[in-house]
């Protein structure tokens, strides 16, 4: 078989060098972007006067043929073509003959394959902000329902002070804001032009830019050509953007799996996200939840690749960045499954609040209670801090909790305390007087929650 | 010597357990801003009423003089007391008595350590911007006297196309210029306060944020509590955004060593940015390039090191936390030295003319215009190209060059070539009529030339 | 002041570009090996009638002054001479003149620089192998005394089998063992000896570096010169090795936090290795174990910063390779604290043996004897599993547990249980007859324990 | 459909949740380890009277039929299934009826998946270790040729010392060979079985995993059950050797992509290496070289992948760990992808030794050459290395070499110079006289590559 490029060479590739440095492997995903991104370019070649009106239909007409195809999964690919692109054009010249050559005027592999790979990733990214916006609003209607719900709220898994369970959800709808923000502002760098960069260095035909730019829905053209064709900076925010995602998720699955522990026992994961075992009938694993949290290696694996990629590289196009799709492609489709398996796993989630209530009533998590009262009554903060652990102590080695000492004992301890102490005590008080803006008090966990939907509603009109 | 927490422990931690666990010897970089975040929060204290006014001059006028000690280095910190939050409050314990206590109501190291975070991270944000408009002016400039010099433009590491001096130089600029804009858009979701969270629950003490929101410049407030105290997705994204830079600048770095080789021969280094060897006398090595290029690899340890910690840790704080500091201090110390040094390289650094002219007219980097010239003339693209890469293999069969060819041989191989044929394929020509939007014609470039001197008149106003 | 290799030089670089490439503020650590490799070229030189004995004895005398000093802490510093390497020679030609010069004959920084490093990676890499044997020490201590308490063992955070709480220490044993050979394997390629090798391609003068290698405790020798000045393979893989470490180490300080926590209550961490709350006085927190966890990120970007140091870097010696250290540096303190950390919090830890044998006998972990039971009794096994996943669901909707249903039920069920099924359901008997090799019946786990101690008494002759 | 473990649950899957969580999509890879597993396990299970006769001889030739079928791709598998083991298992008892249950008797997917892991990293890296040995090979063919065949070497991309060329290869040489040494030690940690671990604890049959572990060619069994099922150090150290491997072909691909410029000219990489460009005709890059170059990215990628999944994870297993194979397989594909490539073409690149001798004629690599002569005439190295830099100083403004400044002008600037310093200048003196042991000289290389032929010839056989 011929090169396209092969003119110049004496010697033919063997067939497993060709496998090694094709990417029709992965970059096929790439065929619609690729199709769409020819049909503006020969429209504006058209509209330009570099090529005639019957090249452009013939060519247009064979464009969309291959769209048709491509959408029914018709089109078949072969490695001697290296890429989708060769590969595309083969399939147009066979069946519309020589004007297919044609296509290929004032453009080049480079700035077409940047081209197609910033359609992509403007998709993707539109597509992961919209499954985001899903699971903040799955995330919302859980939190509904639980503002009043209380559980142990943990600083280093040490229960700290009970907290609402709407408030302890909302903080993942928070994290999950900040990677929709993140996602929006990408896209500044990502819906961009590289169309009419040519190898490097622009072309000599008269194109017009603005044609395809209009064609293809970018909002902005590169203005360098060499920064079009050698710029992966999108890319890399991109795996960037979902490595933060995952770590999020991350740190969500890790809590899913605490609670539907025997220990904790605070919910249970659908049988849908669940799994037994093959030898140990009883278990039922939050598989889904673990596998989201290790996939996060994953997707952190592939933002390293990328940036490893491109240290040192010299401008503009080097071949090392055709290794720039795989880790992109991967870590959009790692993204795109966990966000749906979380937002099925949260709709589905069953709170065990009785679990709830118990943990909350069995611990010391009202001591700040305790010196948030004495504070309050005059005793400077760090002595009533001091006073309140010693007393700790004091009912850890008797075996009780803070609300189990009697008012006497309270007194020799401390005179200043009175009966209302009792009240300050409970969990629930705790937890409803922290009405500080922001804070875990059911009014201002209620505020939040607005905020919260307003938001949301934003985001996804 | 007695912890501050120590109420509750029966046993005194031994010293290196104490050296290990301590953070002093990092985070007393964040001194001032722990003071600014105190005095912040000590105004909102009296004005909500929650300490009364002698307590708060007291407060204050302790805090100013800290400040006063801090600026001229005469603070002087222990490991005893862990972190520069403990440390701050002893030694203003130490001046003003038991007031000092009263300054810690409402507020704990959780969310006050978060709060200088954050003022950190912005404030250096705001620097590396100004470093990157100080390189890209140092660009400009250069570029503005290199517009009709032209060297080589690559692929591959191989000659492709003729480019002007300053159109290379300006895909520099663009990236740079994205690399503000993320950084700009990271201020987004940086700029926001933390303070009045609390260790994780808000507080019950009737704190006003607004104020400390204001005292301390921030343009937002947290409004989950648990969110605040643990997120830590600014500090992320300043080492994501670091990450990118140094990319950036490792291609850069990878460029100037590549030019100033004696195969090169590009450019000179100034005699301040490069060193000799120990045992080669007639060595001038890139050193700082090579440096920066090395640095890349730091920065990326850093982003894949907070990526790492924060993987899969429960809500709200953990001690893992303490974690976060050193690769982000480490980062923008790193980024900012680096771009110092390129900003004083770029404004020192030597064009050889004479060497980029005599490369560009000795090799087949005007092969691009041969096939244009006949793609022009009716040849269809395809066709050309294969015509082409067989002459350049008769050329280098025969050691001559393209213009090197008569008229006579190249109407034998192509009829329909003329006269006109050897002005186009000039390396001149070839560069200066690329003048499509973005290209590397002179007026295209001249074009570029005003969006880089608006975009970064914009950034710096 | 004069650099001492600017003769070629007509500018002098400022301050802060000195900076910026000076690497004494780090690699001042290697001050002593850079003495004694000096010391041992010094005889060399002499030993082969490269320099003269007078020289060799001011050199010597010089040397050994500096290294009185080094220990002793007395020698200072300056940016202006770059390294260790030129401060040190600066500070013995002050001390003892011209004759000073000729320490470096035969020699540049390229072979002396990674000398120094191998000497020091070497050494520390000798020191993690002995503070592992302290930490499997104690956890074979620690398993000495556990071999019959029993505990849940988990799959996926979910109880699966019960098993001996020696064996799940000795698990950790083992992965430490692991670690040491890989240290022990590492040394291969690091115990060789660049010193001979010159700025890059050997020397003329007639050295001998059998001499030096004794000298110097080498194993080997490089045996081509490029290799040894630009071989960081070692540095990257005392960084690998570090994070696999540090992997093991996280994973372990996971169980201890979740043990510590009171949902789970397995064990208390000592005070000596917690600290407390500013705002929550109750709070234990296990700092130290977070900590660990948390600083697997940091070694983690170690690694990953040296690779990425060295992708694509041409031979031999670059100035990238100046940033080789300080991730080696701090990965090796990073891991030594961790150890010793680790060790400490082991031998001071107080487990809950009651929280244990509570949690084994309230939950369905001896599920997988019921099906051995049944698939012993001649119930192929996967039917006896699907079985048994039924039973389980018909207690959890009755609320009971497997030891709670009536032989009748059981025969109801499954007609050929006995009698026996009860006392092969105690959690005792589901792992005291689990003695498969390896296994964590009680036999098993006390060969495994002699299994160990051998190891471990192996490696620490 | 119904699943193996799905007596306990009450609803099913829905189909896209099965996906995500399924592993047969990759781990079908280890189908035929698989079968090989379950071969040895049937025997011993026979072999220790835990099934009899009959039903091993059923379960034998079901799975030798598999075999033979997995070997001519006929095996179907569905997702259904979630992963390798389970559609083997399902396949067998379709085949073979009840009997096939039987033989997941005593086994776990924890130690199965373990087992089949292990047995595909050992067959691997010895494959790998085979690769490298021809790889070798084909540098020291080359080399062998090229002894006294003379190019520049560099440290920081500048010329320093002419070197000769088979030494510079050599380099390489030694880096694979460290390589293989790795690879090799490594195995004692892969070539360990895990079967018999069962889930986590062992099991209360009466195995004897000798027979299995001799069966499948295991050298050692693990002694702890829960570190069986649950380590991966192993995988992790496979992707930490690849990515060492990855590394020192990024160096030696860059070094090729340099030498194959217009600029240096020393090689020609063969037309079956190199492709064209689609726009630029003139076009032969260096594709292979520059993609593996940037797949060092990948499998760093792959390394961190697999750290941060395993980063924090509590024992034994967990789902995440499923997530183990994906980069190890890739890491191994594209390892020996790159191997075959490289040796490709270094079996048929061009040496253009014109291009290397002239470059080695017209530098100041030989001012060491000059320096030693001073010395070795008596003046202090410094001083030497002092007067040569000012006299390339001054050859650079005078526009000449070395050689090229008369014995009067020599002798007026240092008078100990004599006639005999031009043959001292010379290149090929410069190399030839540099015998010190791993020197380039060409006594010195040709020992080396006795040397390297013997380690070679010991590692292959």
């Amino acid at each position: 078989m011929k090169k396209l490029w092969g003119g110049r060479f004496s010697k033919q590739p063997e067939e497993w060098v060709d496998e090694f440095g094709a990417s029709i492997s992965f970059d096929k995903q790439l065929a619609s972007h690729d199709i769409k991104g020819s049909l503006a370019h020969a429209k504006m070649l058209f509209q330009s006067g570099i090529i005639e009106e019957s090249a452009y239909e013939n060519i247009k007409n064979g464009l969309q043929d291959l769209q048709v195809q491509e959408q029914e999964g018709k089109l078949e690919y072969s490695v001697k073509y290296e890429d989708i692109h060769l590969n595309l054009e083969k399939l147009l010249t066979d069946q519309i003959g020589p004007d297919g050559g044609k296509l290929h005027t004032a453009r080049s592999r480079n700035d077409q394959v940047a081209t197609d790979f910033h359609l992509f990733v403007k998709e993707e990214t539109l597509e992961i902000i919209d499954q985001i916006n899903e699971l903040q609003n799955s995330l919302l209607n859980l939190a509904e329902d639980h503002v009043e719900t209380i559980i142990p709220g943990y600083t280093h898994l040490q229960r700290a002070q009970p907290v609402s369970f709407a408030h302890h959800l909302l903080a993942y709808f928070w994290m999950l804001e900040r990677d929709k923000e993140r996602l929006q502002d990408s896209l500044k760098r990502t819906d961009i032009m590289p169309l009419g960069a040519g190898a490097l260095a622009g072309t000599t035909f008269p194109i017009d830019r603005n044609v395809t730019m209009n064609e293809l829905g970018f909002s902005k053209k590169y203005l360098n050509s060499l920064d079009a064709v050698s710029d992966r900076d999108f890319a890399i925010e991109s795996c960037s953007n979902a490595s933060m995602i995952m770590m999020h998720l991350s740190r969500f699955c890790e809590e899913l799996i605490l609670w539907s522990s025997e220990e904790f026992g605070f919910i249970e994961i659908s049988d849908s996200f669940t799994t037994g075992s093959s030898m140990m009938p009883q278990k039922k694993n939050p598989d889904m939840a673990e596998l989201i949290r290790g996939k996060s290696g994953r997707v952190y694996g592939s933002l390293l690749s990328l940036l490893t990629l491109m240290k040192g590289l010299p401008l503009a196009y080097n071949k090392d960045m055709q290794e720039d799709k795989e880790p992109v492609f991967d870590a959009v489709k790692t993204v795109k499954g966990c966000l749906s398996i979380m937002t099925g796993m949260m709709n589905e989630i069953k709170i065990n609040e009785d679990r709830m209530n118990k943990a909350v009533h069995q611990d010391f998590s009202n001591a700040t209670e305790l010196a948030d009262y004495l504070a309050k009554n005059g005793i400077p903060f760090r002595e009533a801090h001091e006073l309140v652990g010693q007393m700790v102590l004091h009912c850890i080695q008797k075996g009780c909790y803070l609300l189990d000492i009697s008012l006497e004992e309270y007194k020799e301890w401390c005179p200043i305390v009175q009966e209302d102490l009792y009240e300050a005590l409970s969990p629930k008080t705790a937890v409803e007087k922290r009405n500080s803006e922001g804070g875990t008090g059911f009014q201002a966990v209620r505020q939040q929650l607005e905020a919260a939907k307003s938001a949301v509603f934003i985001s996804s009109n």
